[in-house]
């Protein structure tokens, strides 16, 4: 499959600056210098990400001033970048299961509204929760293989 | 934070073959051979993946022999691997929807038993749908901080 879909996702977020830019960025860091110190990058890497990410469109420039400070600029994730979230999601739940130390997850992801920790499913569109065993793939409309068929 | 769960599974499976070799095991395929075809991975680039994939414990080799043949070995994904597949549905869903070509999504997952697409969502263990304003962070038993608090 010339066209897989994870990969070109993956083209786009699938670097571990990019992951920690878009964690921090859930977190509610919107300011460059606490990209830097939160995400632990330096300021270099750190400004290309945001850089990369905002020409992506994940997130979005935002200007804003200080009392007698020049015009900043803060990082929002836009629709497309909050869309990611269920993508960081699977990925911290699978390390905190498989890839945890032996103190347990560094962090709960919880229901506001009722405290329960909140986890990433699989749901089909009349409601059903699908497990693996009962996924089925079909060729899509922007399929194209790789060889002739046949 | 040190030990973030989303980097750590980020640095087992965060490169691209890996994505595709486990990508094709969730399609079926398990020998060799088909995962150099189908993933588009040159002969090496592959067994490096598989064996790493094997080490981390996502892939187990199990062997088979067909007659006149000598024994050779198939991938499987083990329970680790298969816990995987929200990433990579995740994946898959963002791609397909942010990052598709304009035919549209290459692969269609749906519900065997209904017909209905399959989604990534999130949902709490109280069993509400929780949108990504409904999510709480709170630290978890494992959370070390990169700095000394207050």
């Amino acid at each position: 499959m010339e066209n897989c879909s994870i990969v070109r996702a993956f083209e786009i977020v699938g670097t571990r600056s990019a992951m920690v830019v878009m964690r921090e960025a859930f977190f509610g860091t919107r300011r460059f210098d606490d990209f830097v110190r939160r995400a632990s990058l330096g300021e270099a890497a750190a400004a290309a990400r945001l850089r990369e990410l905002t020409a992506d469109g994940l997130l979005e420039r935002v200007p804003y001033q200080e009392p007698g400070q020049r015009t900043r600029y803060e990082y929002r994730p836009t629709a497309k970048g909050r869309a990611l979230f269920p993508v960081i999601a699977a990925l911290r739940e699978w390390g905190d299961t498989w890839a945890a130390g032996s103190d347990g997850p560094p962090l709960r992801t919880v229901h506001r509204d009722c405290g329960s920790p909140v986890r990433v499913r699989l749901r089909c569109d009349e409601g059903h929760d699908v497990a693996l065993g009962e996924l089925e793939i079909q060729p899509g409309p922007g399929l194209i293989m790789n060889e002739p068929a046949g």
